[in-house]
């Protein structure tokens, strides 16, 4: 058994790279067993030998158990819900469902409480109320489980609090959609460091909703496995780019700022979120050619996204963080990084053009048409207005971004994320 | 930078339950790095921190991606092929391919030997030849690919050399196989704890395979994430029992005998494989009835098994890997283990009937058909030859397993596995 040290999360090698975030597990109320175990699998088993005292022969042995990931848990109660500025786990699953014909508003609040009484239990790694896989609940491994609402739920609870931009994005060329992969009344975000405590989960809510409400659609996705990386490494995209480099500035200001609509002390910029705790959430499903990506020469790859491919660096910098440099020429006079370049496109100078993104790469065997995969990435963007601050990215992008050629946005969905919930209540309670 | 002190794999909390998992990687050859990481991310992370003498002061400090796992690599090139011993990886892809009208045999040997080198080269964490995206291939997570053969194949390659069991499994009556999920000249079996560095090998492989060969069928599984739980631990499926308790004993022998076909030292069953250092591959795919399932009670559930659901304890016992007693009876005279239980239809007295089991789960949306999950496993067994080894078992479940109610087979096939080969070699080069 252990000796549940007081953590310090200044030992361990890794400690100011994974700073930023560890910031954000304590104030979510990480247990002390996952700070020990800290934030991935790196430095953070330095620091339990350490902490445990391991080779002075007179302190207790730990316990292995502690020392494996599984049992991680990630806060469900609080002001804020989880799994939005929680590190991003390694597998997610998106559930969309609509709600079933004639629901009414009471309807909806007895499938908020039961699902939310689900997911505050399968996230601390106890089985759900009626669970008859029990077992399958005992290790969330950061399991955490996000509620996302769509324009008819949040009017069926509370018609003066459906936001102006609770709707479908606006179309854009480059769009193919498949309605079968768009919109929703209700999203459950479930992300999680393990696929089978994730399936177990997705069949525990999916099982409690079925009386309320229907799938509309489902999709997976997948990161690099815990502890395969430094925490704090930007994930690569299946095309090989390093994707999300550019996000909120980790300073607590910035973040709150963009995402749940705060201003940066000392400054003023107007950006409200439609709720106090709450924020929105954009989902693109985009589908990648990576046949026709691969014909490219790299330098044309790199081209296309401004960034080298090796480190993530802009192309007129040496690593991934340096500040592109737009306007940079070459000897001959042209911009190093090009008109179209992606990262040109994506910048903005308006300070309240800012996204927390928190996207998750798919990959399955193509439906027999004679490709070789089915590629793409379930873009997540996370910001407390969707028109002031997703919007604008997304129209340039849409208008002039090289990268076009290759993706094609199939499916496309926006949800207002509720605030979190105390112990007793239930996601949508404040409405 | 790391000093690489020699690994001392008696040192940390596991080193006792990781044991015979451990001798199996030293014979494979992981590497130094490997080692010290030792085999599940638990107490070996402690046994880095011991190693580098951290706390002491004097010693160098441990780079931190040295702590990580992405980097493990499970040998390639060695006598008999990786991926069947190796301790489960988290991950799989199985790759069921049909070569194209008109390969000969000089065809085939060109694939494989573009294969071998593909695999010789993405395991070791290092690009394809022709990679397109290098830099996903930098962290292979122990990554490992198996190459199966299917009759068509061996025939092609040396037509003395087909065994006899190498051909589709009789039909049995609890079956309901879609042809589509059948059969192949060639598997590849794709195993490793990162979903990004497979998703990139299934790719590059995919690709180098498209001149000769087009995909048949393909089948993603998991188990639990790296790090988990205890190396050692029997994974769950998704009807929440524990699987894979009985497998050939991890005395050397034992499973030499069962897998490879040598007898154990001083007794003589006949068993041989179909080439030395060379095994066969049963895949089934098996659709889980989890609706069912569930409207099973507790007890009934166990009683179908023949384990308690807890730990997986056979009925007449109170640990996993308790011998059960078949002739234990009721107070009122009833066997405690039933006459149709599960693990009493796999039992056998006969020395040859064993199996070594190595699957994974699958859980995906369903096909909008209103059914809430398509769930399964990947039913992996190998055994030096099928029917001899494997098909008893079968036969015996598919006759009487009480669990027939809630499983059908959908997809079955049967390949031979060669040896490995030596660097310059390439998989198939001793037919």
């Amino acid at each position: 058994m252990v000796t549940d040290p007081e953590p310090n999360p200044g030992i361990g090698p890794t400690s100011q790279k994974g700073k930023g975030r560890d910031k954000t597990d304590l104030r979510r109320g990480v247990s002390r067993r996952g700070l020990l175990l800290g934030a991935g699998g790196t430095g953070l088993a330095v620091t339990a030998g350490a902490a445990f005292g391991l080779g002075r022969g007179t302190a207790p042995q730990p316990d292995p158990e502690d020392l494996l990931h599984g049992s991680q848990k990630i806060d469900f109660y609080g002001h804020r819900q989880a799994g939005i500025e929680t590190p991003a786990q390694a597998h997610a699953v998106l559930i969309a469902m609509d709600l079933n014909k004639g629901i009414e508003g009471e309807d909806a609040r007895r499938l908020l409480r039961l699902l939310t009484d689900d997911a505050a239990r399968l996230t601390q790694g106890l089985p759900a109320l009626a669970d008859t896989e029990p077992e399958l609940a005992a290790r969330p491994a950061r399991l955490t489980v996000t509620f996302g609402f769509g324009r008819h739920l949040v009017k069926l609870l509370n018609p003066d609090k459906v936001p102006d931009w609770l709707k479908d994005l606006p179309e854009f060329e480059i769009d193919d959609l498949d309605p079968q992969l768009c919109g929703g009344d209700l999203m459950l975000q479930l992300c999680g460091d393990d696929p089978i405590a994730l399936a177990h989960a997705r069949r525990m809510l999916l099982k409690d909703a079925r009386a309320y409400a229907s799938p509309r659609w489902m999709q997976d996705g997948f990161r690099n496995a815990r502890g395969t990386q430094s925490e704090g490494s930007t994930m690569r995209n299946l095309f090989g780019q390093v994707d999300e480099t550019v996000q909120p500035s980790k300073d607590e200001d910035g973040k709150e700022f963009a995402v749940w609509g705060h201003p940066p002390a000392g400054s003023s910029p107007s950006l409200r979120p439609w709720i106090e705790g709450g924020t929105s959430l954009v989902v693109r499903l985009i589908s990648m050619d990576l046949d026709g990506w691969d014909e490219l020469a790299r330098s044309g790859k790199e081209a296309s996204i401004g960034r080298d491919l090796r480190v993530g660096a802009p192309l007129t910098g040496t690593a991934e963080h340096d500040e592109p440099d737009f306007d940079a020429k070459t000897p001959l006079g042209f911009p190093v990084i090009e008109d179209f370049a992606h990262i040109r496109r994506a910048h903005s100078q308006a300070p309240e053009e800012q996204i927390l993104r928190r996207g998750y790469n798919y990959d399955r065997p193509p439906q027999g048409d004679g490709r070789i995969s089915d590629t793409g990435l379930v873009f997540l963007s996370y910001q407390a207005d969707v028109t002031r601050q997703f919007l604008p990215i997304q129209q340039r992008l849409a208008e002039g971004d090289r990268l076009n050629e290759w993706t094609t946005p199939i499916g496309s969905a926006v949800f207002a994320i509720p605030p979190g919930c105390a112990p007793g209540g239930y996601i949508g309670d404040s409405l």
